[in-house]
């Protein structure tokens, strides 16, 4: 076998989790990439070469997350023996921890290009269970396999999912502070236990966005992003988070989240409102009054997910 | 004027609110009718009839709840001067205390008869607001004026509702006790604080129902029917709630759930499947395991909610 067809190129999407009220199983995938040209070798050599966002601080060799998810798949289909070790090429245009998603990308691109090189004995749901057990949750892996909204359940530790386009062309504008937030602290501040009606304010609106975004009722999504299970938390993480909202949804978007588990912001528009560049001014404007730099993306709904690239 | 045009006949449909996930904000509207024949009276005189479900323990006179509906609508459109009175003649099938939204037809069958009688000044938004006010949250009477499943959001006390058709074809298999239960009673078992991991595992469910309804992708409604808000706190109300549950779905649904605050059990199933009359039996045979004595209703999706029979 040579080199040629033990090698493939992916692209990925980052990824917003969460989406307001969809506390640990909403997502959605955008149009901001992470590629990897992966090879595999016969030889236990694993090569790490990165350019991009965070590219300094990329685990080289073993630790690396993508060749863990690569060894992970080689293990289930039982081809550890053949392929020891890889080139993990990544060229990575997603912000590192900052709640958009970058492990997931990591591991589904991983998973997706060796299952790939490997002739596809596993099929989309397979690697979903695989990337979700190595990430420990669905939120981030189900959207960037699947593209779209994502809507996931656990169920005895098994992940069911769900993925739609929505029937709205929405703008995501997203605020990319210059600090990191990590998912543990995040986790952290949560609250092992929380009111009864503040769990029924978030079925409410999320059962209302899967209504509105798969129905295109555009008037319906207004309510639609508030929650009140981790962002009330989070937001002494996140300063401004309150204030960045507002100053978006006064500039015209439909409403905004923390992205995952930040440290972005995201907020939501209609494409056809026009108002996205004017959303972007506003978030960065307000977190600057909060002493906070951020730049911001204008980003699109990814309709495809994962998607392979040249063999 | 005279009599005829202050009369009109009005069929509202029995609901079932929360649909395992949804607590508080799910409901649907099912093919089981309470009919009100309203006169409305330039005299001061409350006229009572009633056949059918509870008729010897509904309020006559001022105290009826249509009554109350019916004087809400005419102080609201200001003609509460013009109507002092009116005879009110039900005819009802929809079980008293059973979770099926009895109260709700009640309130919604004197807003909409009086408001047809007046010309609708009011239109079904608004009529919805009333409703809410009048019953204290909206998940019988949105569906019950709107049919189909619906979806509600409250928001500093205003109500927003979204009606659907699921594209699922569904027989609804109730049992319904020989007792009753209390909303009241039902919510005094809720506990004001549950785990975050409850809220999670219905914010998910909820979304998975709306989706899998919406889009008919009954592959996906096994595991959106659960719920871990208010069941495991009610199951003591209900003996044999979890084992009527599982003899359900042994028998075949795809999911079951009380319905509203119970007394009733509800089970969903694909029309297609034809397993309505086996879940049926199911359900009461395993009620009378537990002690109680049941029958059994096997219905369908409402579609139109609240109608015009006669004017």
């Amino acid at each position: 076998m040579d080199n040629k067809k033990n090698r493939v190129r992916v692209r990925v999407p980052g990824t917003s989790a969460n989406c307001g009220p969809g506390f640990d199983c909403l997502g959605l995938a955008t149009t901001i990439y992470n590629h990897l040209d992966l090879t595999l070798l016969r030889n236990g050599k694993v090569i790490v070469e990165a350019t991009g966002e965070g590219a300094d601080n990329i685990p080289r060799g073993r630790r690396n997350l993508t060749w863990q998810a690569v060894r992970r798949l080689l293990q289930e289909v039982k081809r550890e023996d053949e392929f020891k070790g890889a080139i993990i090429r990544m060229k990575n245009h997603v912000p590192i921890s900052r709640g958009l998603g970058s492990s997931s990308t990591a591991i589904v691109a991983g998973l997706v290009a060796a299952n790939e090189i490997l002739d596809t004995p596993l099929n989309r749901q397979e690697l979903l269970k695989l990337a979700t057990e190595i990430e420990g949750h669905p939120d981030n892996v189900a959207p960037a396999l699947f593209g779209g909204f994502t809507v996931s359940v656990m169920n005895n530790g098994e992940v069911q999912t769900f993925s739609f386009q929505p029937r709205i062309k929405l703008k995501l504008v997203v605020a990319v502070p210059d600090f990191e937030l990590s998912t543990r602290l995040a986790r952290k501040v949560l609250p092992r236990n929380i009111p009864l009606k503040d769990a029924i304010f978030n079925v409410s609106r999320a059962s209302m966005l899967i209504a509105a975004l798969v129905e295109g009722r555009e008037d319906l999504l207004p309510l639609a992003f508030d929650d009140a299970l981790h962002q009330p938390y989070r937001k002494k993480l996140v300063p401004g988070m309150t204030e960045v909202f507002e100053a978006a949804k006064n500039a015209g978007a439909l409403g905004a989240a923390i992205s995952g588990a930040g440290s972005c912001l995201i907020a939501f528009t209609s494409a056809r409102s026009r108002l996205e560049e004017k959303i972007a001014s506003a978030m960065v404007e307000e977190f600057q009054i909060h002493g906070v730099k951020s730049k911001a993306l204008i980003l699109n709904v990814d309709k495809h997910g994962a998607q392979i690239l040249k063999r």
